[in-house]
């Protein structure tokens, strides 16, 4: 790829060869097949600009709503553990958008999974969701409008009822194929509820038929396809029909690895102190070359660079700024020293004020999700 | 076992053949050890007095209970399948003797297993459920007093919480254990929400601690067991205790083979017209000998006989004319045709007595139940 073809997706072509086996494989389809259709009614958003929503499934379908004016929702959740990171982000980024094209926004607190499967304490997992996500949701920009924000164990009988039911439709043989030979009872209690918190928003009771769109990590996909296998097995008895889904790439860890909640050098927090974030951000692996010599001669490389990921994903919201970042490296004009100061700069400021809307946010929780008793 | 020491348990020494095992290797104790003891503070039921009801697990804590006017609930279920027929009628006789004492009821419509594992449709659940078993519960004398009778796809939300808690408390090789290798995803959430039926009333927010006893036959007690070792995992944090059990001998079908609803040759249905009723009773297998001349030298055997099941079970509630039936049975002084005409017309009278009230219950089951709508 020459620099002069760089369409602010400089993973595209690393993309294709770490997802090929989905697109090849498993019918994901690429997210840029419909771009240019959701463009006639809606800017996309841009982490779609960008590649970092890369794929899809039925998309169109969703796009095809929007352009008819038809109802639509979004469906996504949040699992209470752990601090809320900058991969994480990205999911409620997509929410907002959708939210401000009008959808319907389903969002799950996973706190029975939490509770089965992470070993946390139902107390813990309350606190968890609310202080270190809803409120950082709100702060981000996460509306009251068609919002309907709940915990797993605390929500609607006709949704309790459709976790009954999904049963009938699935064997464990196919749980095992999607989750492992060790499945266990939790794991197995929160496959079937996942299944009812996508599924349920088109009951005829809770509204009846719309469009989903189910906006995950490729490696939420085996989901996917059960949810949709499910969806098809219910069309007659209930009416349901297969969610659509997208894709989006993931974060690298700060220290090369996979970023991860469990791991604090991993990740940075939304709530985390500016001194430290800009301390972990400072330390953080780059594309950066052996020498500064090396690296005015060839230019880094942004497409390995986690800092450069900070831009892409959250820091530089303009696209020409982030172009200009890009050649900036690539050209080897900016050298890691230097852009690693002004991403500090850009983390910096944009912790402080997102600390400032948090702080706000924070009594605001109860009016945005139904606390749960125990 | 000679005539004179018959205590109108004609069962006691084939009883303790047939379940050996369960007193010798699984834990359950005779019932006759708790008898007397609640003889001091009620008339125990003729199926107790019996042998019918042969065995409990802790049921001495029951009878604390009602010693010092404590709460107790009794939990137990119905499989909205096929007919109720006699077999099932010796639950219902429990449940009533014990809301006579003030117990609080706990009814749960199986509905969900039905769908699941029975696979049945939700509206046919919903259909026999009520005419087939509610309707006739109430012809036999259930009450509203302390009743609480639902339906396991529209009950409470707190209900639903400790379904979707207790996969935390189990692991898939103790279902595999109870239930077998080949358990499928039905016969888990089947399993997990029976716990839930038979744990929830002791929840803090649906009136706390209370002890529980469920009415069960002898193969439904590795669920018992199950049920009392998640109780004590949620000991410290819900409060639960483990209920205590009582097991009944099964009535055996009127061919000879296991009564059951799938095969309406083995049973009498409560809502069986009359004549039918008397045409399948007069085929039945009896305890007679090869011929006359031998049964008047020998005796019959009631121990094996279906007809004397009928009387002892149903159709005779006074214990002296019981032990006349079994003595003229044993000496030889009435003979199986006599028998069975005299069985035929007490069957008769029930049938009709029972068709009359379960008619003027039949318009009443919406007062006992909330209908679930889909």
């Amino acid at each position: 790829m020459s620099i002069v073809e760089f369409k602010l997706d400089p993973w595209s072509h690393v993309m294709i060869k770490d997802y090929e086996k989905l697109f090849q494989y498993f019918g994901i389809r690429p997210f840029n097949e419909v771009i240019n259709k959701l463009k006639s009614v809606a800017e996309p958003h841009y982490l779609m600009r960008r590649g970092i929503i890369f794929g899809h499934r039925d998309f169109d379908r969703v796009v095809d709503a929007i352009i008819r004016g038809e109802r639509f929702a979004v469906v996504t959740g949040l699992m209470p553990s752990g601090k809320m990171h900058f991969g994480h982000k990205m999911v409620i980024d997509q929410v907002i958008y959708y939210q401000r094209l009008d959808a319907e926004i389903y969002l799950v607190i996973a706190d029975i999974e939490a509770y089965n499967v992470r070993r946390i304490s139902r107390d813990d997992a309350i606190n968890i969701a609310l202080r270190d996500y809803v409120a950082n949701y709100i702060a981000l920009g996460l509306d009251k409008k068609n919002l309907h924000l709940y915990f797993q164990s605390n929500y609607k009988i006709k949704y309790y009822r459709l976790i009954q039911l999904i049963p009938r439709k699935l064997t464990l043989a196919e749980l095992r194929a999607a989750y492992g030979e060790d499945i266990d009872v939790g794991k197995v209690i929160s496959v079937i509820t996942q299944i009812a918190d996508i599924l349920h928003p088109q009951l005829k009771d809770l509204g009846g038929f719309k469009h989903i769109v189910v906006p995950v990590g490729p490696d939420q996909d085996p989901h996917i396809r059960l949810t949709r296998d499910v969806a098809q097995r219910f069309n007659d008895e209930l009416g349901l029909t297969p969610p659509s889904s997208t894709y989006h790439r993931f974060m690298s860890g700060l220290d090369g690895g996979k970023m991860s909640s469990s791991r604090p050098e991993s990740y940075i927090s939304l709530n985390e102190d500016p001194a430290t974030a800009v301390q972990k951000l400072m330390k953080a692996f780059t594309g950066g070359r052996a020498t500064a010599e090396e690296q005015k001669k060839l230019g880094g490389e942004p497409e390995k660079c986690v800092v450069y990921e900070f831009y892409a994903y959250h820091l530089i919201p303009d696209d020409e700024e982030l172009r200009r970042a890009y050649l900036d490296c690539k050209l080897g004009n900016v050298l890691c020293g230097e852009c690693k100061l002004k991403a500090a700069e850009l983390l910096t400021k944009y912790l402080i004020q997102h600390n400032d809307r948090y702080e706000k946010a924070l009594p605001k929780v109860s009016e945005y999700v139904e606390m749960p008793d125990f």
